[in-house]
């Protein structure tokens, strides 16, 4: 298991797993957050490092420098 | 201006501008969307060319391949 | 559908589609961007959202803290 | 200097330097390529080391998970 | 403070802050990790909030699909 | 085979390649670096026309702006 840390990243929102599909090295992770649903494309080796499962607490983190802004056409 | 597009990013998560912050080439604004706080480091340019003002709806695009995942410790 | 916006994002460059290679969650896409080829990996699901097929128009976004620089050796 | 590498970005497209504003710890530079400018925000440490100069060849690099896709709304 | 977690990202590596140059909004810090240094650029706010000082251990965090590869020329 | 360049990048840590996992249009690499171990998703493409193979040497690439710091917790 990776160590627990304190971590840069100005994002960490804190939601619940609402879906994991897993496809060869990957997986496409649902959380919800508030009324918002994030979509995260992860590892499949850190789905299972982290034991994450449906209907479980995680965060989702973002850097800073990764968010882009925009308007309404 | 730029176009108006629909984009590919997962993640396109609507807000209020909290706060905006410029400095040399670079600004860091904070969104406000529902219960949570979204911060951005994009270029004082885009701040520019988007009109964007604190009090105005704007939204957060994320890539989701540049969200991870975290587990309280 | 994902809603028309204006976006930060520095790098909008318009293209055709030239080759989708689907596998898993994710797909490879190319666009011929003037006398360049540009290649994405995003999400299956966004090359279906956004009906991306061969020959049609799409823009390649990048943001300009993901792009580096170099110079021939 | 750096060493001579070949990388594993899909994406690197040859240009021509056409601007570089320096401020702070960063630099914004724009390369002309083809008909399209792309623009990149690197560190200025990088700007100094590969002596990038406006008028000069250079290439953007960008790995293919940076890049979205969009389409004219 | 930011909160303990376990995070996805597949490169957690225990370094030695070297050197901080903070400039605007942003920092450069450079964390010495076995024989090699590493450079990050993140917000002065994360180094505040983190309270990171040279000499003081520390982690660089990595998302896999962020790192490139290469040989050398 | 792409041409050889001298990159921006700040971080071009030299390793040994310890394993290569590929899957679909990716794969997921591991590097020996001194005594760490860096992981990198890069795309199947890539690996191929490197040449990548298990005990050869190769670099792990990172922009700075990528990399993020975490203090044990």
């Amino acid at each position: 298991m990776s160590q627990p840390v304190q971590i840069s990243a100005r994002n960490q929102l804190k939601g619940v797993v609402e879906e994991i599909r897993t496809e060869g090295l990957l997986a496409q992770v649902r959380l919800r957050i508030g009324g918002e649903t994030v979509t995260a494309v992860i590892t499949r080796e850190a789905v299972d490092e982290l034991e994450l499962a449906v209907g479980q607490p995680a965060l989702a983190i973002i850097k800073a420098t990764e968010v882009m802004l925009a308007r309404e056409a």
